[in-house]
């Protein structure tokens, strides 16, 4: 592996992708993961060039370096950072909030952030104790809340698109647990493009045929400090418990998460779902008595459910 | 476990079924196995008492158990050995058949057996590499084979249906495998009743909701001698690869395979595929020139491939 060299120029590989048989110098490396990620916003109609999009930006690996593909391809594109008022692990969710402000510091972008704790009077590991949801991990409970809050921060600033950097992995392992369940909502839902719906704005994941390891590299390479913690909550999710299975069959047999994504892809395309009467666009019937936003329920949403007393 | 009382009298459980919450002393496990099957052939009409019911017999556990549940339950089956040639592992087919001729002569049933070397002048083996399908593994070819030689009996002898004894493990094995592909054409026909199309009779799976375990148990607990060694060709084969995560899966969250099999055949009769000119059914457009059975294929059929000059 040392001794492998670059396929565009004869300096040293800096990284080899078995799945795609190409191993690629740094700065090829750099090169082709921003060329691959516009292929892909080009590929599945994410957004034009004059849309503003905002990301949402954890501090780690992957979404600061999607925010930093956007900016270098010259899109309007800026964050938003939602601390969670996770204290556990050296202060993870102030730490995280430190290196996506570092981050837009440096490049003078602009970064919203919200507080969940101040705009709610709870942290999510306190709403998610409080409302017994979930038993003993709060993942539901924070979806619902950062899903609320992105959708209020594009609606309010008039971001026509929201990029998350789900990458391969996620999707991947996401797909496995819902094809396992069958959940068709979910089945029907996953898609790199959620079409916006009645008080939705468009959602995307410009990274979404990534592997993990690819995202990462491109941090290392470009210099993007970030968080490197896992969420101390994902410790034993479902979600880790599906990657490690894929995680075996890839490297067994590789590019099997990429099949595994791309086939369902394909057959969605082709047909794989009778259509729906709705499925393929964020949306909801009602609008909630409490916060205004859309939902499929007839009464307050479900964040409303959670956050108020 | 051991001091565990079967659930319908006071005996001592002889089989504890986690998935089902379910222990059971011998007597009323086979009671319950020979009613859950009956259950299953209700459920998705597989056949009515009058029709002639075709078994195909490999002289293991599953497919004895199959043709003891059928015979006691009153119903008109024979059975259907067919001897591949295989060799290794202390005479394997052979073995087999000698454990399905025992069974049927206890009986007084009627066996049919065909041997391919004699049909066709090559073993299975030889037949596999000879046309060099399927690398060193001869599974492909020997489906194949056993597909045709199926169809051909059933057709000949007027039987209506042809029932094999794919158990659970076997089906989700298959899905997961299926899925993971997304192989359209194999999950459209994956479920407990292929319906009858021109030139096939109607193929079912009665046992496609018993666990391995379960169908064991019954061989065992009823005292049938069955081949105990798998096919030495099997070994390291996928479908081995799939059945292993699902038995780690099945350990973490008990009834794992079943709801991934059932949420599957819901999620179809939900409509989970958009219909589909044919599929539903067992079939082919033309009739192959060499044996007459019908084809998808406009020239020789794969059986005829497989086994002529």
């Amino acid at each position: 592996m040392s001794a492998m060299r670059c396929q565009k120029c004869e300096q040293q590989a800096a990284i080899h992708m078995r799945q795609h048989r190409l191993h690629l110098c740094k700065e090829h490396y750099l090169a082709w993961f921003v060329e691959q990620t516009e292929r892909m916003i080009a590929k599945y109609n994410m957004f034009a060039r004059q849309e503003r999009i905002l990301v949402a930006v954890s501090g780690g690996k992957d979404s600061l370096s999607l925010w930093d593909v956007l900016w270098r391809l010259g899109y309007t594109a800026d964050g938003m950072y939602i601390n969670l008022g996770i204290t556990s692990e050296d202060d993870y969710s102030n730490a995280s909030e430190e290196y996506a402000r570092q981050f837009a510091e440096k490049r003078g972008l602009t970064l919203q952030v919200v507080n969940v704790a101040q705009n709610t009077g709870r942290t999510i590991p306190e709403l998610a104790r409080r409302t017994g949801w979930g038993k003993d991990r709060p993942c539901g409970v924070c979806g619902i809340v950062k899903r609320h809050v992105m959708n209020e921060a594009a609606l309010q600033g008039g971001y026509q698109v929201l990029a998350t950097a789900h990458n391969l992995d996620d999707e991947a392992a996401f797909l496995m647990q819902n094809t396992f369940q069958w959940n068709m909502d979910f089945l029907r839902r996953q898609a790199p493009v959620l079409e916006a719906g009645e008080g939705f704005a468009r959602k995307v994941k410009p990274f979404c045929r990534f592997y993990e390891r690819e995202t990462a590299a491109y941090a290392i390479l470009r210099d993007i400090p970030y968080i490197e913690e896992e969420c101390p909550h994902s410790v034993g999710s479902k979600q880790l418990f599906y990657k490690e299975i894929l995680n075996k069959l890839e490297v067994d047999h590789p590019g099997t998460k990429l099949q595994f994504y791309v086939g369902f892809l394909n057959a969605r395309q082709g047909g794989l779902f009778t259509p729906a009467e709705s499925g393929d666009e964020e949306g909801g019937r009602n609008l909630c008595p409490g916060c205004g936003q859309p939902t499929t329920s007839s009464g307050l949403c479900s964040y409303c459910k959670v956050t108020r007393e």
